[in-house]
């Protein structure tokens, strides 16, 4: 099939108003936030779920790369094409369908923007706790395809413990129903699961069903100052210790507060320190007592400063600050390498000796920040990709630290997935037997191998 | 290959005092909870991972079902062959290796039993939260293969919610790590969460890494009359509108009360009320009052009774009956077939209608309790299996309720699984591209069928 008889079935199944193929189109659907990809041949923007049908049934018989996109927010490419073929936009599936208060649910399109869900589910005095940072952006297919995560995991898991049910596209044309609106389902293997974290190489989502859980009546936001990783790891420590379940704990790193002290942003403490933020969220009277708690916890471990939100104002200034955190350390460097690994909680300082390091040989620039509480760090290398002799040194420092974090006994990805930034990598968190397991299991679904080509598993040699 | 062959090929593996051939042991390893089943040919206890490799390898050559098991507790068939084979019994793997405060991990083998993972967790002022009723007897690797859940579940998830990692033997005879010891884990396929729930189907269990969680320092159980089901549903959707999250709220109809006095039991309401059971957890500033708007929202919805437990012991005695609920309701009739149906919270009322026909209908004796708060109820048909009559009632009953379950777009097992019990109704929930799907997927890791055949998926027409 010529690239124009591809135009042309696809203008037969979504209209020819919602097939582009002009540069812009084409490389504007082939990039994302990692910046890296390669232009789609087609980009397509069906409306329905049978139109998603006909087109992967399109790609499956012309055995055409088919790459599924949401709002292309990713870190790791898996919205981007590896190797041109079409890019189905989910841009026109953008509608919440149903906030159910009584049973929790909602059920959404999957280009629903994550903050216009949590809006929605807070109108009906709920919440939807999954708060990846770029939640303004992100929507909710990709999160789901990703398993995103953010803050609120530490009490309230990752995108995967809120959903319920899927509607999704095999490769091969059919449509599944997994899941349903039950918060219980063990009817089969747990396909919605499967789902959830396949990186769009599995299935195309058209609609997801969603468990919310009851709005907080009450939270309180904390900032602790420590002079090291040691000390702030040990106020986690305490704290879990203790007994207490934040809804958040995250850590912010020197390297980091230099970066938004550059970037002209609030200060979130001195120059050279750990900054913990932690918040609260339950009852009103429980949140009164968690905080006094968490603040000894901070003072027992050696915090030289602590300073909790007064009001919904102040809160919401220290988590801007926090979201603002990627754009300061983009404005350092013009290329900044997120990853995202994650290690039991208490080997964070061996984390960060392990990082320290690495910034000592490399020579590189490495600012962490994160979600401390599940040892989940984003460690970003900051560098210019046009010195190559830097690029070099990146990438021994990337294998390096997920070595290391291997050898802690944690994980190369906690949230952001593999994509095809971390597939070389993935044989060495996991067996071969495993990996060929992953492969037997994409071919269930994928028998010609046309979605999202070139993610998750490692390029031949 | 002949059974002598077999039976010395596996004497070979996991030494000859670990082969059991003789009739009482091949009957005790053919049943379950369930009380039906078919003997095995062979008994085999493998003390390691490689012998469970080897005996997995040598029933895959031999083309020889192989069925694992736990503690045998299930109420789906899942740990009994169907037609004979080796029966592979994982008792030996009875070892908690590892508890990780600061980490909030576990690392267990499989026949662990669930309570002993519990006090485990206790000392180290830690909490495992899935609850089974069969906690005392009931195995963590059958806790995961089915994904068990128990009254906690309304708060902290099932089973499937703390598993974060696996060790499992495919039938193939490969070993696999899935997971591992981070929270959060985004490499490849989530192969931990597929194989939870998976029912001994897709691979063998020999290993299991956990997450607990801090042991909240308070509880409060309340014990709640309500004149019907309606009122005690209110009573659930007001706690929930209020925004409290109770542990755990249960539901116990009229025909279980009666069971109970029959039984001798204390009695936890006057006959034909239905009662709740609810119970809030968390720090005690949290407790009391979390307790004080639950007995609010009970006394707004209708309830003409409230007592909430005053120590420890009255606490412990109100779960104690909730757990005797279902030997009570066993002596009432030699069987007694547990539907662990589910539905959205609010459309529990439309269940228990639904019930109430099928009772009027059926003439067949019906007894509902359960998890209400997740809308997961227990209808029990009792019934005596020597009448045939009463037997092929009860067959149509079931069907019935399956379809009003999913009428009411609930799932018809929640937590118990399918095993072979449930296996013809697959096709009433699942639609014929989805049990396709889910065939892939079992040859993707079982090409010869050999791993516990004749569970989850329908037998031929």
């Amino acid at each position: 099939m010529t690239a124009d008889q591809l135009a042309a079935a696809a203008e037969g199944i979504v209209g020819a108003v919602h097939v582009l193929r002009d540069d812009a189109s084409r490389a504007a659907y082939g990039t994302d936030a990692l910046d890296r990809g390669h232009p789609a041949d087609l980009v397509v923007r069906p409306g329905t779920t049978a139109e998603v049908s006909g087109i992967a049934r399109l790609c499956h018989d012309a055995r055409v790369p088919l790459t599924p996109r949401g709002a292309g927010t990713g870190y790791t490419g898996g919205a981007v094409p590896t190797a041109g073929g079409v890019v189905l936009t989910l841009e026109r599936f953008n509608r919440i369908l149903e906030i159910d208060a009584p049973n929790l649910l909602a059920v959404v399109q999957p280009n629903v923007v994550t903050a216009t869900l949590q809006a929605a589910a807070e109108a009906a005095g709920l919440l939807y706790p999954p708060d990846p940072a770029s939640l303004q952006r992100s929507a909710i297919g990709g999160n789901v395809a990703e398993c995103a995560g953010g803050p609120r995991a530490f009490k309230y898991g990752t995108t995967r413990h809120y959903v319920l049910g899927l509607e999704a596209v095999l490769p091969t044309g059919e449509v599944i129903r997994t899941g349903g609106k039950s918060v219980k389902n063990v009817v089969g293997y747990d396909l919605t699961q499967l789902l959830v974290g396949s990186e769009g190489t599995l299935a195309v989502l058209t609609e997801a069903t969603l468990r919310l859980v009851p709005r907080p009546a009450a939270a309180r936001t904390l900032r602790a100052v420590f002079p090291d990783v040691e000390t702030a790891t040990g106020a986690v420590l305490g704290i879990v210790a203790d007994g207490v379940v934040p809804a958040a704990i995250e850590i912010v790193d020197g390297e980091c507060l230099a970066a938004l002290a550059a970037a002209g942003s609030r200060p979130l403490g001195p120059t050279g320190a750990v900054i913990l933020l932690i918040e609260v969220d339950g009852s009103v009277a429980a949140v009164e007592a968690d905080l006094a708690r968490v603040l000894g916890a901070c003072r027992s471990a050696g915090a030289t400063d602590l300073r909790a939100a007064r009001d919904g104002a102040e809160r919401e200034a220290l988590w801007r600050v926090r979201r603002d955190l990627s754009p300061a350390l983009r404005a350092l460097a013009p290329l900044k390498i997120n990853h995202d690994v994650v290690v039991p909680r208490a080997r964070v300082p061996a984390l960060f000796r392990a990082v320290a390091a690495l910034r000592e040989s490399s020579g590189l620039r490495m600012a962490c920040f994160g979600h401390v509480g599940d040892g989940n760090i984003h460690v970003n290398i900051l560098l210019d990709p046009s010195d190559a002799e830097a690029v070099l040194r990146a990438r021994a420092a990337e294998r390096r630290l997920f070595e290391e974090v291997l050898a802690l006994e944690g994980s190369i990805s906690g949230e952001h997935g593999i994509g095809f930034t971390k597939a070389p990598y993935l044989g060495l968190e996991l067996s071969p037997e495993a990996i060929a397991l992953l492969r037997r299991l994409k071919r269930a679904f994928d028998p010609r191998g046309i979605l999202n080509p070139g993610k998750i598993f490692p390029p031949p040699a």
